[in-house]
């Protein structure tokens, strides 16, 4: 199937009596990417990573040359001529706010790569991963290497959050995680600021990351050599510590989930009342490698939330925390297919992973918790 | 004098019965540079000004080109000849701090510019402005582009608290000034941080300052277009704000006097006794820009150095801030002579100006303020 190179045959595929045409879709974030290729039954034909296509972190030409490659190559995984353009490649890309650089970039793929695509859309990562969850709405908060917080309410209208980049906001992410474990060493080597806890373990675990012998030395990763992805991923020491039952980077995980939470009650005043009607009360889809460490957040993200009950008219009664299980590339594929008057079907219900559920109407309030496995 | 293109009379000029050897001096800052040429009776003979050569800003190649351009310039202002190298060139920048950064420099000043100096010396913006105030130590805190914190004793040891640079650091400079209004400016527009005065006067300062109609706007002078200078820039209509009667301006400004208190509260541990026991309390030099709206700062500062009052083994009973007279290349250029075994007399008194005195030992903590001009 798909096989062959009849320009017929490759763009428009026959199985059985139908006629099939292909969608791409592109999740983009600021560490790796993922591409697949989407038959207009919502099937899955190929999928392919790459690294980072955050424009505004690598520069359009690296993000679309990472893209086209991510394509061309899904293309030849699928068996399909890779000079035969899709119909329409849609991309949920992390830094895909800014209308005049989004054209940008669309204008560059028509001239760079005229056979990658016949068509393109482009819609940041939040409104991506809500449409591989649902075609109803609902919030996203990401923390992935940055951080970000989209509500989508039913009608389609949409409120953020967040998704600043690393100099404007982030907050909660692995950037930083990462920075506030840095910045407490920091601070206490300077006597500016007594560390909340001992910052042995953090300081150790830095010096090892980082591969210096003091703070001098951290000064060419924040600055000439500065790499967020790769500044970001010393997140992952500190939930190696806050595992082992260091205090501090505990803490700093307790406040992520924290100013996390903020991010869904700055956007709560603008929810439409249907969000919280379902049974899961308001659904929150949780994206990106920070919230593998849920236990690690869970504190502060939960006493935040709590704190936030009865908001947006009194209808604010409870949540569920969900992830995908499939590549928010899917809901960029759809998106992309609707910008050109089609529809992918996607199974919503096989997309989510419910793993955490809380109601604020049980009786004092005790957590109806449901701790489902984190298959992500 | 200092005229003609005779070797012997350019290197060691005679004046009367004496020879003269001839320094340099450089102040290095984020913005903008100082160089002077100073003769061995600590005469000034020539002035010159370029753009940063704060190397992590600007990168090693157009830092040392920026000096040599300078003093090359300075040579030639002083009837000087360019081919002739000074005794001593001593620099005191701005991220002078790392030793193997420093050595770099050094050694491609060396390899490059043979004919620039015969020795070179490198110190941090901090120590140059110290040297350049005293010969007995202080504590100076420089609030410019960016910000730093530095103590040296009597004896010559020292302590320093920041000077890490935006990401790291820099609390209460031009830049953390900048950056809070914008990300007050952010927060309140994502209903992720209520603002604690109104925005609008912020907002539209900086829609107009970085000529821009939305937040989405600021997003390449973040990134893609970020210049730390240009960012911090923006400092100086907060401050027009402030003394305009803008509540969240004057909050800021507060703020950041607080914050640069809070550096020298971070450092007083390590004072030894003879610091305090001047007739000015401990001496505290301000450098840099932002301390021209000390009156905009002042709320803040003074009220965490009077929490602070008796700390130091309870030797601070008061303290004087004072503005230097004179470029701290005039300091750069003492301590690249002192590096080659030659002293240049200052007139130390000249060269500051006390604008503020305050005693704790007054009664019932009555400031006794001296408000004097800021003349610089």
């Amino acid at each position: 199937m798909y096989k062959g190179h009849d320009p017929k045959k490759q763009t428009i595929c026959e199985t059985g009596s139908e006629i099939m045409s292909l969608y791409g879709g592109v999740e983009g974030g600021g560490t790796h990417s993922i591409a697949l290729i989407v038959a207009d039954d919502g099937k899955r034909l190929a999928k392919t990573d790459g690294p980072s296509t955050n424009h505004w972190l690598v520069g359009v030409d690296k993000s679309i040359e990472t893209i086209n490659d991510m394509i061309q190559r899904a293309k030849g995984a699928a068996g399909l001529d890779p000079d035969t353009p899709l119909q329409a490649l849609g991309m949920s890309l992390s830094g895909g706010e800014q209308k005049d650089a989004i054209q940008k970039l669309i204008d560059e793929m028509y001239r760079r790569f005229p056979k990658l695509s016949k068509s393109y859309y482009i819609t940041t990562d939040a409104i991506g991963a809500i449409a591989t969850a649902s075609d109803r709405g609902g919030v996203v908060v990401i923390s992935g290497t940055g951080s970000n917080c989209k509500l989508v309410n039913p009608d389609g209208s949409e409120v953020g959050c967040g998704g600043w980049g690393h100099l404007m906001g982030d907050e909660g992410s692995a950037f930083w995680i990462s920075h506030m474990a840095v910045k407490t060493v920091f601070d206490a080597k300077d006597n500016l600021v007594s560390p909340p806890h001992d910052v042995a373990y953090v300081k150790k675990a830095m010096e090892e990351y980082f591969q210096v012998s003091d703070l001098m030395g951290m000064l060419p990763h924040l600055y000439r050599n500065f790499q967020k992805s790769h500044f970001a991923g010393f997140c992952k020491k500190v939930a190696e510590g806050a595992n082992a039952g260091d205090a501090l980077c505990q803490h700093i995980f307790t406040q992520a989930g924290r100013v996390l939470a903020q991010h869904i009650v700055a956007v709560l005043p603008q929810a439409q009342e249907a969000l919280f009607s379902g049974e899961l009360g308001l659904p929150i889809l949780c994206e990106g490698a920070v919230w593998a460490s849920w236990e690690l957040l869970r504190a502060g993200f939960t006493e935040v939330l709590a704190q936030a009950k009865g908001c947006g008219g009194g209808h604010f009664r409870g949540y569920s925390l969900m992830t995908l299980q499939q590549s928010s590339a899917l809901g960029g594929a759809k998106l992309g297919a609707q910008n050109i008057g089609a529809t992918l079907p996607l199974d919503y219900a096989a997309n989510v992973n419910v793993f955490y559920k809380h109601s604020f109407t049980e009786e004092s309030l005790q957590e109806s918790v449901q701790l489902l496995t984190l298959k992500q």
